[in-house]
């Protein structure tokens, strides 16, 4: 699959075009980004039989190489689903500018008037696999936070991508900015994801979008920083001090909702005083609601489940499967989830603020949630607008990773001729 | 110098006791951690005659292996600086404790309501060179946010790092913390610094403070994320619009306070409207502050100046010595900066508010200054208390970086049986 013969030579065009354009961007006016996203979202809507176009190829060389429904599902684009995409645009274009934000200011006794503000990162490498509206929503982030951005998307998606690509180019030409600003990497050749990984002084993080294969390569790969972004393990203990009612609701919804998001539940965890009460309910209920349940001995009586293996433990299902165990008290639930988690999300429900406030103390996930679902993981749903992922790392950015994570600061210090002693 | 056969093994048994510590530190209560401060600084000034003693072995071994009075200054211990020592270590004791600081909080409409706090980063590997001291700033600082911290201290400083470490050890130990919080690398094998690099999953964050030799090793073979502390190559430009007053008191400050710190300016660019009027004062004035003055042609003709080589722009002295060089207008200052500076601290002397705003808005350095010393480039001097350095790179942290800045965060949303639509 080697389109174009020059990887290394290509690759380094495409990061000092990123880089001039950053230096351009760090400056440019709120309103112009906005501008830019408004018209990238007109031109998706205007070229859409285009882009549907553009998709069915993809599509076709996807049910060649015979993928599963779910990964074509992720990859199919209609009218309803461009028009999210233009929605989102949009919706980053209204957010406010974070560029240039006072994040803090103060006086020093020696006259020093000291003001730290938000400035853009620079160079921001996005890798994704299949899902084409990515191109979107990271050009449209990474735009917003002042940053150039290199996007390589997965090859099933390669001429989707091209198409959204173009509609976001022809944003950025509209408002009068550098095409450079977002750039799609124009060759399905892996090599290039071997030099992005590399191009420190180039590229200042890479934010990997997509599952463990991926993620891997990254991690054993990557000279330049990365922001962490691993599976979503997400547990949910139900304690001793449960109200039944809040647990019932909450575990179906985190679990079936959409089991294939990020913040889907993966494993329960059952107070040992409870098991064979709410914990039989709740595994009953969730049989009921199609999930195939996977569980350790002590509740393996109840009819339906299926016996876990040491596989389940820790197991990212994205599916209608969940683990499910007993533990003897909130110190060993923790213990499993130090073991077994990925620093995602979990949940305790509890009615008891101690066993809440150890759970939130001792445990190290990016979210940790009490009485809710974890399917409100989310960068929308935390009131940050659009994300480019939840980072499960613990330096620079954690958590959904909006427009504001994407951006770094700096130290405006306004003397009046002071000098120091 | 092999003082341990086995290195990997040795590193794999401290990062496993710095993991382990991280855990335990993590939900400390803020009082037992300044309590250990406190202790140790009790330690040290009880132990003053054994450190001194200590330093007198690394005195000689410097002294035999020919280093340079400036180093051999570095490396001196006395009474009054193991005095400061503890001084810092009690000015650590009594900050803030930034673990658990709520940093934001809100409600969303879902009924979710979230909070961002503060939390230990976990393990930080800190190399370090001749400065004794380091030992004691960098392991109270990574304690006081709640971390663990590997030091790896240079050969020089031997004998004096393992000293301080031993009160840092009484501290922890009165304190009822373990001594495993704070670790000292036992040997001067440089092969640990090689396996500090690549202690992926055990070492969170490494700090390099040192050279440039130093600083390009870390940067060419660490696979763990790092701080960059690049050199300070300090640039102040004189603006047409300068106030003569200030910018002579400025400058002189900036230079020769304290040559040798890295916030001390290197380099003076001079506005040509000026260059024989305030230039010319301002370089004579450096020379009789007994300055070396390397010039370019056009300030040649001053007497006592020195012509400068290439070398000398973007060069860091810190010592008596100052390139200086005539510039056209504020844009070609802002682009000399930006090919030869280093992104760590910047700044103008001008009287116009609008030339001031160019330079912060187009330089993106982590300080940038208007009519003050670039000497207040400093944790202290910012209000934040001890630093562990000054941080070039953009992510995480930036500038001085104290406590605070050892830290990250996470999200703890309390529901009430919430669940998503």
């Amino acid at each position: 699959m080697k389109d174009l013969p020059d990887i290394p030579a290509l690759m380094a065009r495409i990061g000092a075009c990123a880089r001039a354009a950053a230096t351009e961007l760090a400056v440019v006016p709120p309103e112009q980004k906005a501008e830019a996203l408004i018209a990238a979202a007109d031109t998706l809507i205007a070229r859409q039989d285009a882009i549907i176009a553009a998709n069915a190829k993809d599509m076709k060389f996807a049910r060649d190489k015979g993928l599963s429904d779910a990964m074509m599902d992720r990859l199919r684009l209609d009218p309803a689903r461009i028009a999210g995409i233009a929605e989102g645009l949009r919706a980053v274009a209204a957010q406010p500018d974070p560029v240039g934000e006072v994040l803090a200011e103060w006086d020093q006794p020696s006259g020093l008037h000291i003001r730290r503000v938000r400035t853009p990162l620079g160079v921001i490498g996005v890798i994704y696999e299949s899902r084409p509206n990515v191109t979107a929503d990271a050009g449209a982030l990474c735009l917003k936070a002042g940053n150039a951005v290199i996007l390589r998307g997965g090859s099933e998606s390669f001429h989707s991508s091209q198409a959204i690509h173009a509609c976001l180019q022809a944003g950025l030409q509209a408002a009068g900015l550098p095409e450079e600003a977002i750039q799609l990497v124009p060759t399905r050749d892996r090599a290039a994801v071997h030099e992005m990984l590399t191009m420190t002084g180039v590229i200042d993080v890479i934010v990997p979008r997509g599952g463990k294969g991926l993620v891997g390569l990254v991690q054993r790969e990557a000279r330049v920083p990365v922001f962490a972004h691993l599976e979503g393990i997400v547990h949910i203990y139900v304690d001793a001090a449960a109200d039944p009612e809040k647990a019932m609701r909450v575990v179906l919804n985190a679990k079936t909702r959409r089991p294939g998001i990020c913040g889907a539940a993966e494993c329960l965890l059952i107070h040992r005083k409870i098991a064979d009460t709410l914990g039989a309910d709740l595994i009953r209920a969730l049989i009921d609601a199609g999930v195939e349940m996977r569980v350790d001995e002590a509740l393996s009586g109840i009819e339906g489940t299926v016996r876990a293996s040491d596989e389940d433990w820790g197991c990212e299902y994205l599916d209608m499967v969940m683990a499910a165990r007993v533990v003897g008290d909130l110190g060993l639930a923790i213990g499993h989830i130090e073991q077994h988690g990925s620093q995602h999300t979990d949940c305790i429900i509890t009615e008891d603020d101690a066993a809440a406030q150890s759970f939130f103390d001792q445990l190290d996930s990016a979210i940790l949630m009490r009485n809710a679902s974890t399917q409100f993981a989310d960068g929308g749903e935390f009131g940050m607008g659009a994300e480019i992922g939840i980072a499960t790392g613990k330096l620079h950015a954690r958590g959904p990773v909006g427009a504001a994570q994407l951006t770094s600061f700096k130290y405006l210090v306004d003397g009046d001729g002071a000098i120091r002693d």
